[in-house]
């Protein structure tokens, strides 16, 4: 089995490959595995190991990509939210235009196959598909309505990726991630950021603002989750998803002030006493706007797992980052 | 005030430039109409209104007309649902990727302008955009899951509408119409046609072959009823669309039985005794898959407006077409 991972050097996308390469599957099936990314921290290969740094703008190089015949493909590269607001043209061009040119080289190769090349491929959309105004809960039949270009980008790419899928072409799905939390790292410009940098850094013994009331709710999984969700995707049968390629993935739904309770309760008082309200209206008006809560009823049907609780999510960030 | 029509000389744009033609608006506040279409039946030009035989996949045909400024822009152009299907690739680069195009450089005129123009773009829709399973009634926020390329690629647009809108670069709406019926001229390729055909090929005293069983229950509205929509978009104030610029319309759900029922009241037994039923299980297949009934709740409110019944659909035939 070869497998193809777009996007490898992401957050979501280190973890995925730490995941593969400790899986049974690695040990039993998988004969190679590609890695493509813009850029990487590392690039050592192995026999079984390949990274290719590559823009997936460029034609050549996707067509080059898919000539490969990889039987999956993980294709979770993006340009981000706050960038695709800002610049655009970009936006567009990355997150559906290049998808545009991979799945057309992919049909490509279904054709030179006879048809018998139909690869799997995993997409990792996000819950910025969706837009107020929001029920109390978002099931699986609610609309797309982004409110950002990031969220319209990505609910053009589920379609694309479906009409594919339903032709035959390929076997794709679209994976909706909960916010990811809590990020590892240095904290980035992302406005969704500060849910992860008030957990990470007082951890760090650093401090950090919150921007927002407390009163917030929000939709959390871990990376460790993440990664989860895209190993039991390419392990399941998606016959199984029929008419309906995009899934809303579980996770935890809890208020900034639960996920301080969490911390205080995980890490106590003086852990908490680093976190300092600093308001700001730009990020609170684009929060107001996000998905709170899910009834991700198919996915858990399906048997993709989150977190129960927001402790949980912290317990697991301690133990996979810190220690 | 300057309007354009794209795909003006398709069965809706005909309908809608009558309308126009007709109507206290064209008296007094419009200075130009400009009518673009790949062919004409006629293009007998005067002071304003103007004919440009053109395609618009042609990024230089596209930038041409977008310099021209138009007030109200109504984009019906489209490879309809058969021809999609069959040609993939030409079904998205006219049906999206097209749109792209026109959107760019209505973008590009925008910012030209120092940001003052902002225009009206009423883009025809389709319920296409839903798929199985359905509720009984198909309300506002029910989720888009195409199950044709052109319901994938008039999904895709929309969202691209509702993104350069909630930038500010175009003022756009995207309207989902019912199945158009009854359908003048001749007998059509669309397995939808049939909805169509088996009234008016009866009035005309001629056969028409009813594929589908006699239970099918469809979503209906008169050439007249769309012409009424696209004058009720360019009149209405968007700002009332808010976060969402896509409507469900309304229209008449009935049965094909109560189709025919309704012939025969307004037009006798001997009308209806000329539809035959010759099962095609391909047609079949596919109505299965179709939308059967909505509550376009929003599209109420607003003020847009369908038939009650189907016997008004045939009278508006009658009148329009036969007399």
């Amino acid at each position: 089995m070869k497998i193809c991972i777009i996007g490898a050097n992401g957050m979501v996308g280190k973890k995925l490959v730490k995941k593969i390469l400790s899986s049974d599957l690695y040990q039993t099936q998988i004969n190679k595995i590609c890695l493509f990314d813009i850029n990487f921290n590392q690039t050592k290969d192995n026999l079984h190991l390949t990274h290719i740094k590559g823009n997936i703008e460029d034609l050549t190089q996707i067509k080059k990509l898919a000539s490969e015949r990889f039987d999956i493909i993980f294709h979770l590269a993006a340009i981000v939210s706050g960038e695709a607001e800002e610049n655009f043209k970009k936006g567009w061009d990355v997150n559906l235009f290049s998808m545009w040119k991979l799945l057309e080289a992919l049909k490509t190769e279904h054709f030179k196959s006879s048809k018998t090349y139909i690869p799997k491929l995993i997409f990792t959309s996000s819950i910025a598909v969706f837009g107020e105004p929001f029920p109390e809960k978002i099931d699986d039949e609610f609309l797309c309505s982004p409110q950002t270009s990031y969220g319209a980008q990505k609910a053009s790419a589920e379609l694309l990726i479906s009409d594919f899928s339903r032709k035959g072409f390929i076997n794709g799905m679209s994976l909706r991630l909960p916010t990811i939390c809590v990020r590892p790292g240095l904290p980035n410009k992302a406005a969704s950021g500060f849910f992860s940098n008030i957990i990470r850094e007082p951890l760090n013994g650093q401090k950090a603002y919150l921007p927002v009331d407390k009163s917030v709710r929000h939709w959390h999984a871990s990376p460790r989750a993440a990664a989860g969700f895209l190993m039991h995707a390419a392990l399941m049968d998606t016959s199984l998803l029929e008419n309906r390629k995009s899934l809303n993935l579980p996770g935890v739904s809890c208020t900034v002030e639960e996920q301080i309770e969490a911390l205080r309760s995980v890490a106590g008082q003086k852990v908490v006493d680093l976190i300092i309200f600093k308001k700001d209206e730009n990020i609170e008006k684009m929060v107001a706007g996000w998905p709170k809560d899910f009834f991700p009823k198919r996915a858990l049907e399906l048997g993709f797992i989150a977190e129960n609780n927001f402790e949980e999510i912290i317990n697991i960030h301690i133990a996979d980052e810190l220690e």
